[in-house]
């Protein structure tokens, strides 16, 4: 009889772990892991106000290493009246599992354990090896979680071969998507000093307004490209543009802008910081530019792990799982830079929200496509 | 023995009539044309907290009917620590008249009686008729002055033949520059509605920001004109451009843009407000737009009036006045609804200044190039 993630799934929900708290969820996870044959080890981050529990757990030392990540950190339940049940009560009723965490991913999480338990017990001298990157801090500021479990990582002989995220990635259907890469996301921040004047008189003054809309213009004329093989075009979007300039007649000397891109696989934050100085240069702006890049693009191509992730889930769902690069960032970034990454979990439909749920039926379909998915990677 | 400006110029400095404050200033004036034949009118405008005197005064009915205008009222002299002497104190120290208003325009006025008593002295049977108009809401609102003076006069039949601005035109020397024109300034506040949205997701909002940048990028591209016979290119300034948001990954809802144009005889308030419609129509934007014109161009088209002005100041000054168009409105831009308009006066080196400041040999000179207006202008 297969493993049940239902009872873990509560067990975690019930540990109050907004970002950055643990209480106590790691543990769950622990003890969950450790009869499993698996040696694990917390890692703990952050300043003193921001102290974040990692959990790193590997069984066995051979190749190929498949690595499962995930976080048990979740986002606050907001108004605890709005939901019909206590947000950290994890019931079950009418076959579904309702608790913040239970599509994101706490339920998801505790599917995988459950595949992975019947996976360990049907072979219990599989070839390779498992681990698992758990974070306590992928919801708020990801700084002390993923990123620098990571680096103990590489630093400890832990770089995996292959990474599968756990996150909901699937849109109706359980199996129907996995994610195998994201867009990069760059903010840039402008101030164009220009020269103070009356507007009678523009030929004494340098009109910061006219130098941004001369340097945007072009910008936003045409898309930056036309997508790729798995990613839509990016996109370049003006979030901000202010002055402060009350007086109709006063040229002002200062114009700040803001913009927000989302860039696929043509091109990297550092391809784009230099777009933006040469607009900003042709409109002949003298500027301060802050460029901050959240997460650089990535892309893992179809091959033998993608392909590997495709079958193991047509054969337990009966879906053919489109490859899709959408949706917002995810740790997976992180991970990219190390090893080919895909990510595949459950339907996340409630995902954020009031009455967060999850179907009792989807999480056990979901243990066993993990288990499936383990039989492929490591076969 | 030729009337001397500088005891009446002091007389009038010493009324502190900043505006809408009269303090006397215009008995000051009274006083003066009475005794010259002047029938005076008081004409009092304006809201309880905003009372403005102005006088129109006029000797003769006969035509051609010239009518000299100008002011009384002053802009505040600021600091009074800041001036040599009391602002007020009309005092005259090595052949220079300070105090607020010497130059713009008590000073310039006293010329002018001065040079119209002399005239009258030796033409007391002159063809034609004088008139004066003299407001004191010249500085500040400019609504209850020559505006509502000007309306008086078409109602009671006292519409000029021609008119001429005692404001200080002449640039280096006296009697280098007439205006015989302003520019027109029209100021545009515009609100482009969008739809908020994700800045990862730009095809579900409407971005403000990218609608205003289209809209305002072909209006900036290229000048409105070249400029024409007496007027310098059309200017427009985009003075403020304001959004208020904060998040860098928020699509804002509302954009806002104020510009300033400054037109020529090329264009109208109209045609430039259906010039902003239709490039706001042409970027697709949902906007509100209110566009409020202080003052629309207007031209005296070199003739018999603007010759004669130049005929006399040229003999009295020995200078071959420019016709000028440039700086920023006077009230001859009422006037202009009427009748041909010019402005003459002293140079305007200290207008608006700290210890502004007028040479008594100056103001004597213009008294006679007044009396030589006189001449030419009524001959």
């Amino acid at each position: 009889m297969a493993a049940d993630p239902v009872p873990l799934a509560q067990a975690m929900i019930r540990c109050r772990s907004v970002t950055p708290a643990d209480d106590g969820a790691l543990d769950v996870v622990q003890r969950a892991l450790e009869p499993l044959g698996f040696t694990c080890t917390r890692l703990v981050f952050g300043p003193d106000d921001y102290r974040v529990d990692n959990l790193f757990a590997r069984r066995g030392t051979a190749g190929p290493h498949f690595c499962y990540a995930g976080h048990t950190d979740v986002v606050p339940p907001g108004d605890p009246a709005a939901w019909a049940d206590d947000p950290f009560a994890a019931v079950v009723r009418d076959g579904t599992l309702y608790g913040r965490g239970a599509c994101d991913m706490k339920g998801g999480f505790a599917a995988f354990i459950a595949g992975l338990t019947d996976y360990l017990a049907a072979n219990p001298n599989h070839p390779g090896s498992i681990s698992l990157l758990i974070t306590g801090d992928e919801e708020d500021r990801s700084v002390d979680g993923t990123l620098k479990v990571l680096e103990w990582m590489q630093a400890n002989g832990q770089v995996p071969d292959m990474a599968l995220v756990g996150e909901p990635t699937s849109r109706r259907a359980l199996g129907d998507t996995i994610k195998i890469g994201r867009r990069g996301s760059l903010t840039a921040r402008i101030t164009v000093q220009g020269k103070q004047g009356h507007s009678a008189y523009p030929a004494l003054a340098d009109n910061p307004i006219h130098r941004l809309v001369a340097a945007l213009g072009p910008l936003l004329a045409a898309p930056l490209d036309n997508g790729s093989e798995f990613f839509p075009p990016t996109t370049l979007q003006v979030t901000g543009f202010d002055v402060g300039n009350k007086a109709s007649n006063v040229i002002p000397a200062v114009a700040r802008a803001m913009l927000n891109i989302r860039f696929n696989d043509h091109h990297s934050s550092a391809t784009l910081t230099e777009r933006l100085h040469a607009a900003l240069r042709a409109a002949g702006c003298a500027y301060e530019m802050q460029a901050d890049c959240s997460g650089e693009s990535f892309l893992t191509r179809p091959g033998p792990f993608v392909d590997a992730l495709s079958r193991a889930i047509a054969r337990s769902t009966g879906e053919t799982p489109a490859l899709d690069t959408g949706g917002g960032t995810s740790d997976a970034r992180f991970i990219a830079r190390y090893c080919p990454v895909a990510e595949f979990g459950a339907v996340g439909a409630t995902l954020h929200q009031v009455n967060e749920s999850a179907p009792v039926d989807e999480l056990r379909r979901l243990a066993a496509t993990y288990r499936a998915i383990l039989e492929e990677v490591l076969a």
